[in-house]
């Protein structure tokens, strides 16, 4: 248990991963490349607020530092879509106590550091991976320091340069997949230290191909995140003044319009951040390996980004100690147990972009839902959405996804009939000879 | 007329481009990383021969140099399969005058860039490309060059410089992805100065995974291909000596091994390559544009990674003709025309490898092959199966793809009828109803 471990990248993974391999007795050391977000301004234009569901919260009570974070979670039950017109749905996202949690990314960035400081493991800043040797289970940095260790961990996210090197060997399937739309962030501020929103949802105003979301902070202000294409009608290319800004959201956006005075500035002056997809196979070369989103970086329209990681910390700690840490083992068989669910997230995460813009708004989406509800009421055990199945259980993700097209298949076919004509129990039989079937 | 056009990579699609474009009055450079190959001895782990076709001709013709590389063109009329027993079974590629030819890679490269050269290029080996701004139209060497030029032209391959240059800019797809399968060439020697094979034909050895398969060349050799997976069993790594190489010849490819008296040697002396699909978009930005492998490579099985690269050129020159070389119109309007047939041919490419290792071996291939002769000879005009038009005809790849998928869907619902109710002309007008609804 005296094995050396490098983890390259102290974002939300990497030092989550640090704390709870610390615990295990090892040696941790952990290089960033950005300066030490606890004493610095940091702007790297990456989503200000994040969701954290149901799969992401065991790893960091594995690391005990959930209770310190608990405080500061602002619970979402459900989505509150705002129509044109300013009026108001909602829309559970599970059962009544079943909830996701708007997070302040840097909070938790910072909260896990400094954990990963107190456990012991040593932690730099401003160290920029130059290169790996992968034979020798040496990383460099650019500022002259080369490591050595047992083992090497490339968290370091969706432009991952532990992934660049391992992209030089033969046979290394790689994609980067941008999709059409950008985002934006703007701030809805506080007055009379009052939030503007109900803060216990996650807002949405679904515009077809483009759409509004915001999050509650604790400052009680609101992030807006506007998803839009970069090109055509409309797009960030087409809004090319303040006038046109503004007409366009008053046309599709009035209400969230009233909350943000500063509007045309904060369009112009915030950045425009695209959206990847990585994918790629092998995630491990001998003793160097890649977790979160350096080996799978999806789009954020699950919610499943860093509950994802999370879930990789603990999947992959948990296979290790089983494994007794025979690391020539655990690399090879973690990875190959787990690319299939990061597909399956990946693909998930893409889908659900049309039904958070555009599906949700529609009356069949709606009757949808309905049904599911009361299949679900019926049969709990059997049948759970596949929302929830993401969002709120432990099921691989790869499972999800193979019962969520089986549910799409049952649901078609009952869609199409007369409500009286419904059978419930023939429903769940259907869906059960399909389930068994695979 | 008087720009100045850098092109990095002297290999077949550049040095053809550099040849055309100085012809229409153009300053062409072209830096290739490579030393001359007409000086030295190259081993790059590249197929020694390739499959040239029709739509490689063209633009042969267009930069003059058809008529030198004609003589030495070796004509395959088309399959000649080699079963287990050693029995022969010839498939034609096309109609009686149709055919591919056979041409050795180094001796068409070296006429190309000989060519380039006496048209007035200037051509410099040893230059391997270490940067490009995409501002200022500058490209960097490692030996210290730098370039300016009005338009920068990539054809370095599936693994191009420039292309990885691009790659950095935000919102650049990139996909590479290698096949299970890698090859290995083995040389059929001559005996008293005569070909061991009949040369006019494309022997191939199915065998359901893998295959082997032999073109002929120029010097009575013929070059035999082994693709075959890199893991399980049989395959590369599961050949680990001498007898096992000999054991496993004289079960799959007992004709084969008996015309190859140091088989073994071979086997481990000659290298194992892998098998790489590349896609990427945008190809061009600025004044720089990808064509051939750097813009899309593709796996052999259609022997159609050079005849695609020479039709870029060919549309390439076209283009920009009709545009009167206005590179700022010309790069996008290229990009996004061909864009969709580089990855018809793709996928193409890669459905072949199933055919040529497997179907062309089953009795329900050779009735579809059979019926679609005989759809062909009453309607020619109409019909055209997906092979010849990807082979013998301009018809875009994209579109060759579509209509190839309406054929099967045609032929799927006919070959399951009784002989006698088979109806040509309702076969027909089934195809042109499809063809039509798009």
């Amino acid at each position: 248990m005296k094995d050396k471990i490098s983890i390259v990248g102290a974002g939300l993974v990497g030092s989550l991963l640090a704390v709870i391999l610390k615990q295990k007795g090892f040696t941790v050391q952990v290089f960033e490349k950005r300066k030490d977000p606890r004493k610095s301004e940091i702007a790297e234009g990456r989503s200000i607020n994040l969701a954290l569901s149901h799969r992401g919260i065991p790893p960091l009570k594995l690391a005990g530092v959930y209770e310190t974070i608990e405080p500061y979670l602002i619970p979402m039950k459900g989505r509150m879509m705002h129509d044109e017109a300013g009026g108001l749905t909602f829309q559970s996202y599970g059962k009544e106590d079943q909830f996701i949690n708007s997070v302040s990314r840097a909070q938790l960035n910072e909260l896990l550091i400094e954990s990963a400081e107190q456990a012991g493991v040593e932690v730099y800043f401003d160290h920029k991976c130059s290169d790996v040797n992968f034979d020798s289970n040496t990383v460099f940095f650019e500022n002259g320091t080369v490591v050595n260790a047992d083992l090497i961990i490339g968290t370091d996210g969706a432009f991952s340069a532990i992934r660049k090197k391992l992209a030089l060997n033969d046979r290394f399937n790689f994609s980067q997949h941008y999709i059409e739309h950008g985002y934006k962030e703007l701030a809805i501020e506080p007055v009379d230290g009052q939030f503007r929103l109900e803060p216990n949802y996650l807002h949405i105003w679904p515009r077809g191909n483009f759409m509004l979301i915001a999050l509650p902070n604790n400052d009680k202000t609101f992030t807006c995140t506007l998803f839009f294409p970069f090109e055509g009608s409309p797009s960030f290319s087409s809004l090319s003044n303040k006038e046109e800004v503004d007409r366009f959201f008053t046309k599709y956006f009035a209400d969230a319009q009233e909350l943000i005075p500063n509007l045309t500035e904060q369009f112009f002056n915030n950045p425009t951040s695209s959206l990847v997809t990585t994918k790629c196979k092998p995630w491990y070369k001998g003793r160097s390996i890649l977790l979160g989103d350096a080996a799978h970086a999806i789009v954020p329209f699950y919610g499943q980004g860093m509950n994802s990681g999370f879930e990789d910390v603990r999947l992959f700690v948990e296979m290790a100690e089983k494994m007794s840490w025979d690391w020539d083992e655990i690399l090879p068989e973690y990875s190959t147990h787990r690319k299939k669910d990061a597909d399956a997230i990946s693909e998930l995460a893409l889908h659900n972009f049309l039904e958070m813009r555009d599906h949700v708004a529609h009356p069949d989406f709606l009757r949808r839902k309905k049904l599911e509800a009361q299949i679900q009421e019926k049969f709990p055990e059997d049948w759970i959405p596949l929302y929830s199945m993401v969002t709120f259980s432990d099921i691989p993700y790869s499972e999800a996804l193979r019962l969520g097209k089986i549910q799409k298949i049952v649901m078609d076919e009952v869609l199409v009939l007369d409500e009286s004509k419904i059978d419930f129990q023939q429903i769940i039989e259907r869906f059960n000879a399909l389930k068994k079937a695979g």
